[in-house]
């Protein structure tokens, strides 16, 4: 019981002994209940940052909180719209309420290090802003030591070398991989039954124009709600992000709360 | 993939044809990070609803929605207190909006029946906030027909003889089964590997006077935070909640949004 | 005018003398506009608690802050539901907003010891809530110990002895006393103009599923609005409920507030 | 019973007789508990606005609501300021969804005409936002004939003969009569057991540049709290102003709900 | 470069060299987008306390900050009310908002001393609640030596001489000089290419009733929008005000900024 | 008068001719008040926007509305970071709030057509939470055919050939453009006198990890606050900007405001 990084599954003297020191990294997966296609299920910006999250954990000796489960409204540019069934999202104030409150309490119990892992494009701004309200809170509590870092595990793919063994036939932008290669290849790598890759459909990758209108243009979103195809995935290709995201974000970790950051 | 009551596990297309037309019960676990003693796992609350809900939903037909894993703060006399370690709790206001954006956007993708399962006593008048607020902002959207449904799963063991069986020394009441035989039982039942019966505190049950003091008086709350002692839960117990849990469960439901009512 | 327990009929230098050096209790009661069937009037819920208070206040020197009038959304299961003409309740956020910034205002005056007496079940939640966000509030202001009791004044009726002479046919449950014989005994005994015994239905206690609906199903709830017969009220009985809580909420504010607590 | 005009004192069925149809005007007073001054209490703008609610409603057929207890925080100019003892006052959000919450109840009674008269000058751009957003959601839930009457009540002491019978040295301006012969005249005529005139301070009125500085420089404000001497205040002008204030405001109440206006 | 007077105009070493020890005045008008009548441009209300502001800076070397260009809703007896086209009104949480959380940026930067200048009378109770807000945020963070002074700058013209100057008929009350004499004579001498005097429509004064109706009953205000004709307006009379109030804000500021205030 | 495209400047009367048909396109440009280096002044994010505005109106026929004057926390990676002095942000939900309220008095006014042109890269998500709550309640009212283009004006340089002009050593990103040849170009095409090549600080690119830490590591930042030099900005470049700005968005909103689209 007491192997977990998973806070959830720790009882709460295990969880103090490791955590009211302050030392111990506690990491926060932040996702969305988001349609990816016809071909993926919904929990996937759920699932990924969870499972980098462990990975990383296990590896620098964190903890990971319970994953945020709905995030932000989907843009079209980069989620397909928020016009989609299924897609169950948060007004803006929801989620950020939802970051100042776990940073108060981490707070309370002695954390002073946090990592959120955001699987969710749309969410970054809103994030941002529960963590300088958590942190204009803490404060006026006195605390001052408390840090946190922010991250989207993509931004780790930043390779050449990499990103070309991912897209040999060139990479066109993070904006549209929403159920394309990427996301399609960790959930091979990770939840191959939760993936049938006979449902993907083949499109080209989508275009828009630079500006947004609302009420969103549902023509504007390929129909499937993927913005590009999902066919050149793989479990291999997975599996290299996988692990090239979780040594990165293992490495980044420890050099921003070593003490000379 | 398509076989799961979970939405998370459904692509956008199956949820699509299961929800849009209205009929599908929508089910949505609400649970809590919090000590559970010395003996038992944080997110037994999460565990418990997010159980019961999916063997209702496999006996009715309903889905089940992510479960909320973070809940109100954590009352005295019925979960120890919020000053625990661990103890991960949310402002009302943050409850109560993510309710609302959940309803809001549940009645988008075309449903109107929806069941809020609590497994965290505390959440229970946020719950019902956010659902007056989201069926008032429904209205406005000339909505008038979304039904919600809000229970506590241990509401429903309410048979003498089951009591009996499960309190042969007899009840003492479902505010102090924090941590005790109850929920000890369930997880015995469900997840045997997060319970560590060797480390159950023996103790009275807690006693409180008839009124609450801000800040808590943690010494009023028993040292391993259980309300109870777990020391008779069984694995036994649980599969018998649980059996009466999903039977009654799912029969209300069936009741309560069948058209005569 | 001095001699008044009722903080608005004193002057603020008579306030000051009182409350500066922080010893004074200050008592908040806590009320609703809630129909109580065809026999009573609809702010019993203010009445009740402020009488209370009174007959406290005297008995150890406390202060009444003017009551609050208007309490959170009538439940069916406790009050008979928020659909009835006359009952008009207030947002969650607006009645916790009250009661943290009624904190706020006496901390500044120097108080440091406040009980809330509630005198309608529903407000619970939403005033805890307004005092943790009160206390944080002071906690960033450097006031650490200001110490708040909060209880609801029936809660106080819990020796068997009383209970049964309250109920000698036996008890059900305070959550159906809404209109009941122990509101309605109170008010015999307090305002017994705002009371037409003439007027009570007797009809057999409510009875509801372990489980609530929302848009209530307003044929659950009996037609006149109690949930309980007040047919069995009287003045003793109210004479002896104001007995035995003025009693034992007097000496639970000594407790509270003492030194050792 | 069913003779009051205080809708606290009536039950839901008389209320509903009165209020369904939508004729019936309602009043509701909107107070403060603020010092005033040596010589009077504190919840002078709580009865007075009740009071002069009570004679109107008797005069014209209206409803009197329970009255707002607290009010938005004092100002130097009108009510001394907000750093005494005693003044204990709520932010704006929290009066301005007191207003909205209220509107929203009594539209859904079937209420269609509304009076706020205010007995606190801070209280009135509060009143209005509260009005605003009360009627907006009202439209958003189709309704849009409720029409809200909102004014202080000694606005209607505009005759220059009275004025001249109050202030026969010559009349200062209504911002500096906090706890001036104004108030103190009518808390003579209505509730002489709360004034003592032998503690009426004797000084010249306040003066005050035209500029607010904030935190409030507490010296600018006479040290007894009230903003103009109440020595000449008698029962007799207590007794006048009420008069023209009852029939004024009578008279006021039925030319804007006739429907000529 | 650097000589301006306005914030935005500088870089921020040169705002960080005149801010950052605190002893520099910062000055924020605060305006409206408002209907002014058929002869002036609706953001009167931003010009003419910019312009004031400008004049008291080089006076007396504060720094101005860009203004506020939305204002609170439009009253009917101060500025027509708020069913004008053109006029474009924020909720009163909005204004509030926006004045807090400039206060905590300035006070970041090191700023002590803060001016805020309002054009648009119905803002002045939303600009005080952002000011009470904003300083209790200051106080929580450990700053408390951070003083704001908040005026209208008309309130400057107080002289009989003046009055007289500019009404030689008489002076009827800054309540509805909205659009009149005061505010076009001022922009005939700051912006004449804004006003023209061909369109001013010459009505008697606006007369309202002792209370306030809302929804607004439209006919109420005089059709043009102006509250009093603006005919006698003038260049000259223009120069006067922006004189008088110049010299009269400057000192105000540095009596209300000096150490013996 | 009538000849300007900017609100301010006109009357009521000739906005209501503009504007209530529905027709008419209104331009809200969206600012910040940020440092931009020690070469350039800090409301460039006002100025160009509105700038683009301007020249995009006369091209089309549309109105410029007021520019918000505040934007939201400038981000390390794209603006420097909060912690500059006289960089001056709102919280999240003051811009949100702002951008819903304007929504709602166009609406009102009879407008359909908004376009919101960002100039403060950090802004983007809090207006798209401000237009998805603002055409929420549009809904609630009825009004089902506002639309809404949302834009940064330099998302229109994307033409390869105008980038090699304006980059001939290479385009590296807009996120560094912050104070860079971009800007300082347009500013040095408009207000030449609000910026001084001399003071330009040459300094390499800035580089960042492809995370954020919080509270900022003020040392990851430019000394001087720009993210890329300015040394090559020029008129030249500027006013090529400034015409493909200006031809780009005007086609924009042409095609978005078709009734094809």
């Amino acid at each position: 019981m007491s192997k977990s990084v998973f806070v959830g599954e720790l009882t709460w003297k295990e969880y103090e002994a490791r955590v009211a020191q302050g030392n111990c990294v506690m990491m926060l997966p932040v996702g969305a209940l988001e349609q990816h296609g016809h071909h993926m299920c919904m929990n996937v910006d759920v699932l990924l940052p969870t499972a980098v999250c462990q990975r990383v954990a296990e590896r620098i000796g964190a903890l990971v909180l319970p994953g945020l489960q709905y995030g932000y409204k989907s843009q079209q540019k980069s989620g397909g719209g928020n016009h989609f069934p299924g897609t169950t999202s948060l007004d803006g104030a929801t989620l950020t309420g939802t970051v100042q409150d776990i940073i108060r309490e981490l707070a309370r119990h002695g954390a002073r290090k946090l990592v959120l892992m955001n699987g969710h494009y749309e969410n970054s701004m809103f994030i941002v802003e529960g963590i300088d309200l958590g942190l204009r809170e803490l404060r006026y509590a006195g605390i001052h030591d408390f840090r946190v870092v922010v991250l989207s595990y993509w931004d780790f793919i930043n390779d050449p070398a990499v990103i070309a063994q991912l897209y040999p036939d060139g990479f066109l932008g993070w904006d549209i991989e929403h159920g394309g290669v990427f996301e399609t290849s960790l959930m091979l790598a990770l939840y191959p039954q939760l993936v049938d890759m006979d449902k993907v459909v083949d499109h080209p990758p989508a275009k828009f124009p630079p500006y947004d209108v609302f009420p969103v243009i549902a023509e504007r979103t390929p129909a499937c709600g993927t913005l590009s195809s999902a066919k050149d995935a793989s479990r291999e290709k997975g599996e290299l992000i996988l692990q090239v995201c979780t040594e990165g974000i293992a490495a980044a970790i420890q050099e921003a709360f070593s003490p000379q950051s």
